[in-house]
């Protein structure tokens, strides 16, 4: 076992693998990038097959080669089902699935993994049932977890080397020119798909919706695209995106958001030009509505906003109170109805977004970053992967990634939820380490992270409750108690790769009763 | 010497390095991508250098490395030599130069070859004193002449490794997202730097302009960019696109288009939906002009225009004669305001343009191209590239590109040049070979491809003139006589790449009288 600078026990064959996180900047590659293999392509030569089958065959996709695929069609996906299921009915055995993320509706990926199609999984999350047979032990080879700036950056690195690419697209050419603004079964934001189209060696366009050549805007370009391919469906619109989001009326979830949007308004950074990234829950959605009134009021105006994003906040920029989206991934209809009409809603690449690896991230330019967490312990560790039973079932997403670029991180979370403590002794699983956390905001107030001097000097005089995080772990767990461990097994089951590729964590087996 | 497939003579040395012309079909590669280097950027790093001196000491420039420029300000780029002459200080030698073209304002470029700061070249084109000087011999290494595509086939392919890239942009971030349609220098597309950036090693963005992040559009993004530098001025717009170009009024030049615009409708080609590329020649624009008239009559729309754009053609996008605009290149202010407002107008780098080893390039779903020549021959091929003087003063760029990916292609000529003639026998440069032309229209009528018996037939009850290529050569020699033969040396003075990388043909040194 070697521990890491967290303190997590890394088993020896993995760390000697990936090497162990020793801090958010230890790691700053200088390198080669990656590159895909290329066929040319002559004039009179179509791209256009006639079916998932045919394409696969094509593609020369052989036993032990890696696939991907990517997670803008969420809980609507119809296309990795479509694609396994060929593949297994083909019997090409012992792949790598390297999808951006995997959702709830690929289920039938269970079975895949059982019956030998499926070997070796990389993803940024593993949802419910998924997520609940890898912790039951189902594979032999640990999941790699990474973050999208991470698996960015493991892709341009070569970490990852995609063999073949299965990418739907709610709008398609004859020549591969996609977009996910237009069509059937919008998406908004194809961000992680492009970094998939550039590297791989194929890459298929699986489409409901061929438009006339050239279809514009191009989000994947045809110089990156081998082969095209239409079917009746690739996504159901209801499961891809949500409408738009109610606000919360949460009172414990309106006092969190209120302490946080006090908190950034009370820094330097909150002035003229600033740029911010909130997410999706509750509390996150009720900061941004709090912080529009606060900047019509102050009549500051906000540079961008980076996401991962809402509609709420690109109704901001109609406002004319964000100058510009960066949209890595449009999280509603409001979001993808935005990228579609308004030419300052900007698509960008998982990799411009947040690859911690390339030239320079976007996430490196934001101001504040608002995030939430499944736990939090005393050392500002922020687990948003493993429930209170110890079972898979979040997603790494953006949040090492925003967390470590931003200047200031914030998370979101209540005290406890349910009988669970949130803010703890450990986490059970590491994903963001304590150092890339700044505040911790809780219904009752927040924590500034000791190593943050210039926080601690900015708020001394400030009338938000602040407590030091254990003092937030005590009242926790003076309102639930403190909480049994989980006993985990020794089969190790995920690995925790940190953005920079060294392993920040494990996930073990749950020990089932017997 | 090594006979190639349309008879030149292409000395062994060079022959068995560059492989000799076969067909425009013989070669399709399969290869793996060439990738240039990067370096990790952390949140707290900068981008932004102080001068350019600075800038090339941080890139690690050395003797003997590959540099690279972009030729989007044309006769208005002052980057070039404001690099060149800070290299040339820091006492660096033996360069290799691979701009995408090189312009008559870059005749300081002969100091530097003179001096040894500069030991090999690589264009698309040489103008006047450049080309001159190069045919006068003052290199040892001859110039390697690529067309657009074929230098992006060659960067792509990692026949050009270039460690340094010298880009300007007329609008500029800290982080390096840049344009060319905002500033005090636009120009539109930066087609070209777009795929230098991608490739290259280094990448310094030149601007007089630093905007705030993130700028938009982003044609050339901050993951690949190293370096910025602010300077005070990059390019006088007077030299970089030049206005609204008036139509000609020579009636020769009408006659020609009038012609090239009868083949054009007479073609089954010709109906909606239909493509084109035509370029800034007065009769090219005439033809253009023609065609609008015909379209608005025939209720007949393009799916889209391809260019090397001239602000004609937005506009016919404009009146809805043409759905969708492709741009590498912004030839007018017409074009670089179209890009700038009209969301259908479509930034495309050199690579999705023209790159005959990508997975299939525009111009291959192109039907019609109407192009130039300073000759053409009996066998169909075409000189854009050396004077009736035997000297280098035009540029390859996308003529074979087009030539090759068209369905049908339109050369637009006079019989003769004042005392030259332009119809020959055999053209003293080739740059396109014959079987990728189609029709060529003079003054006088037309002459088809034998090669295109289907084009034969479809014009075989046309009113339009029509004769054997033989015939116009012979009307051209019966008015200004047979040309004298052109007296070269033996020097190889440039290489003529065919766009797979195969040499078409040589230019040789210019015998001067003594």
């Amino acid at each position: 076992m070697a521990k890491n600078k967290v303190g997590r026990e890394i088993p020896e064959v993995y760390a000697s693998k990936f090497g162990v996180f020793e801090d958010q900047f230890a790691r700053k590659p200088e390198y080669k990038r990656a590159s895909g293999k290329a066929v040319a392509m002559l004039p009179n030569e179509s791209k256009l097959r006639d079916s998932i089958r045919e394409v696969i065959l094509e593609t020369g996709l052989k036993d032990g080669m890696t696939i991907s695929f990517h997670h803008h069609f969420r809980e609507g996906d119809q296309v990795l089902n479509m694609v396994m299921d060929e593949i297994a009915a083909l019997g090409i055995k012992n792949l790598s699935l390297a999808s951006s993320s995997i959702a709830n509706v690929h289920a039938p990926l269970i079975d895949h993994i059982k019956n030998g199609v499926i070997t070796n999984i990389t993803s940024s999350g593993l949802r419910d049932k998924v997520g609940a047979a890898i912790s039951s032990g189902i594979m032999e080879n640990p999941v790699v977890i990474r973050s999208h700036g991470g698996r960015a950056r493991a892709i341009e690195m070569g970490d990852i080397h995609i063999d073949v690419a299965f990418l739907g697209a709610p709008s398609c050419d004859h020549y591969g020119n996609a977009n996910g603004s237009h069509g059937k079964a919008t998406c908004g934001s194809l961000g992680y798909a492009k970094v998939d189209a550039e590297f791989a060696d194929k890459v298929v366009i699986i489409t409901d919706n061929l438009v006339p050549y050239p279809n514009t805007p191009i989000s994947i370009p045809q110089n990156h695209v081998d082969y095209v391919v239409v079917v009746d469906s690739i996504g159901d619109p209801k499961g891809i995106a949500k409408g738009a989001t109610r606000y919360t009326t949460n009172p414990k979830e309106l006092l969190i958001a209120e302490y946080a949007e006090r908190v950034i308004r009370e820094t330097p950074y909150y002035k003229n030009g600033f740029s911010f990234q909130a997410g999706t829950g509750g509390s996150a959605l009720a900061v941004a509505r709090y912080l529009r009134n606060s900047m019509m009021r102050d009549h500051i105006k906000a540079s961008f906003a980076l996401g991962g994003l809402t509609g709420h906040l690109c109704d901001m920029m109609e406002e004319g109170l964000i100058e510009k989206v960066l949209d890595t991934q449009s999280f509603d209809i409001g979001a993808t109805e935005s990228l579609k009409k308004n030419e300052s809603h900007y698509e960008i690449s998982a990799s411009f977004y947040a690859n911690p690896g390339n030239k320079g991230a976007a996430v490196n330019n934001l101001d504040f970053v608002v995030l939430s967490a499944l736990e939090i312990d005393t050392d500002y560790n922020v687990n948003v992967m493993t429930g209170s039973d110890g079972m898979i079932r979040g997603a790494s997403g953006g949040h090492s990634d925003t967390a470590c670029g931003s200047k200031v991180c914030i998370i979101l979370t209540p005290l406890v939820r349910g009988r669970i403590p949130t803010v703890v002794e450990h986490v059970n699983t590491i994903i963001t380490p304590g150092q890339s956390i700044d505040i911790v905001c809780t219904e009752v107030g927040i924590a500034i992270n000791p190593l943050r001097k210039d926080l601690l000097e900015v708020f001394k005089d400030s009338d938000i409750p602040q407590f030091t995080i254990e003092e937030l772990k005590n009242k926790a767990y003076s309102i639930v108690g403190t909480p049994d461990p989980i006993e985990y097994g020794e089969k190790v089951v995920a690995l925790i790769e940190y953005r920079d590729g060294s392993l920040i964590d494990v996930v073990r087996q749950v020990k089932r009763d017997e």
